[in-house]
């Protein structure tokens, strides 16, 4: 299976397992290169959502399980794969006045997907990711994203540095090491932020640190090292969209 | 790599892989029936742990890389494995007035060690599982728990019935489906309460959902279908926490 960011940039096409994404991807009438089935494997859900795609597809491919298990992203496969197009976006000149979320240097797959669809959940939905951080166009990710990646606007391969250039907003750091507690700090939700989560383990890099404008601390219990990176990332998200529904 | 419920749970031990998890059975003095070491693979911060640990193991294997990688629960070890005892816990005719987090039927072993980690650094130590939902003892799961098994105790194999009559709390079920919205809800934080998070997927069984005092939703985008199992209970458990440390 193909997760390297240089060969999935160049193929320019990923793979989507499953009928949720089959389902997002029928509804948002997004162009499918091939359908991938197993008709050992199809299970009556993934049979309709394999006729309701046939028609925006140019092919379909048919193959014994032994294979379809090798190019599937997941264990248990339901027999049906979509080949689509990669949506590659480039940070310009422009000036971004919006939230965002910045993915320092995550490496699982499973992570970053679902750091890519609690951010969509929560109304944020530019995200950018560090040259270090695991491409998010990979098909584990895409699964684990559940479709958000075609609600949102992906920029890879960003430095902090240019991050920074590129958003007109607040730049808050989510670090277990210090910083602000996150619930008793008031304000920090106002006007745009990007928010900016770093790797399982190290954290955030000193780049991103460089460039963030406050640090802040989830407040957990004290025996307890840290959180899951798309564990924190929700509770931020969630209580920045609380905050501003709420007050 | 063993991970079945019941082969485990036979065996009576499971597999810690990492300097985090080799340092938390380290700190906590947890017995280790054996120590599993790659030399080559062998980090600097591996080779500390080692020689932490060796005082308290009964036993130390040195592998070769193949071996390793096969008995391994990452991709990528740090070359040291700690063997630990299970701890297993039966529901008997106590009746808790605690705070818990079941899960129903939460089958991705990320998911379910990441949930563990979640509740514990929120203050909920007592989880409890469903048949359905995967080994809390399989080596992936204290993976990604990183240590948070042992700050809880953890109840396998539990129906929603004997849930109910087991703990003297509120019973809140989060759905994704319908309910009262988590932010704009009032005092549902008072007392105890065991939050009910369901399988991806499906969500809650009829049977959790039938022992539930109020259902409640996450407020997301219109045009996302769901939150992952476990972003929404790190939403839940920290507005819950959130609300107890403010109100």
């Amino acid at each position: 299976m193909v997760s390297s960011a240089r060969s999935l940039r160049k193929i320019g096409y990923t793979l989507a397992e499953g009928v949720h994404l089959a389902q997002v991807i029928f509804e948002k009438k997004l162009p499918v290169r091939s359908l991938i089935v197993c008709e050992e494997l199809l299970t009556d859900e993934a049979r309709n959502s394999l006729s309701n795609l046939q028609t925006q597809s140019e092919k379909c491919f048919f193959l014994p399980k032994s294979l379809y298990d090798e190019i599937s992203p997941v264990e248990n496969g339901v027999g049906l794969i979509s080949e689509i197009p990669i949506q590659s976006h480039s940070l310009d000149q422009t000036k971004y006045a919006e939230d965002a979320l910045y993915l320092d240097g995550v490496q699982d797959m499973g992570n970053v997907g679902t750091l890519i669809r609690t951010a969509v959940a929560a109304g944020v939905r530019k995200i950018v990711t560090s040259p270090k951080t695991a491409c998010v166009w990979a098909p584990k990710v895409v699964r684990a994203a559940m479709g958000a990646h075609f609600g949102a606007t992906i920029f890879e391969n960003v430095t902090a540095e240019t991050l920074k250039e590129s958003f007109e907003a607040r730049f808050l750091a989510a670090d277990a090491r210090g910083g602000k507690d996150l619930f008793f700090e008031s304000d920090w939700h106002r006007g745009h932020t990007v928010w900016l989560m770093g790797a399982e383990g190290p954290g955030l890099s000193d780049e991103a640190l460089s460039i963030s404008d406050e640090r802040y601390l989830i407040p957990i219990e004290k025996d307890c090292e840290s959180l899951n990176v798309a564990a924190a990332a929700a509770i931020c998200l969630f209580e920045q969209r609380r905050r501003r529904k709420i007050g």
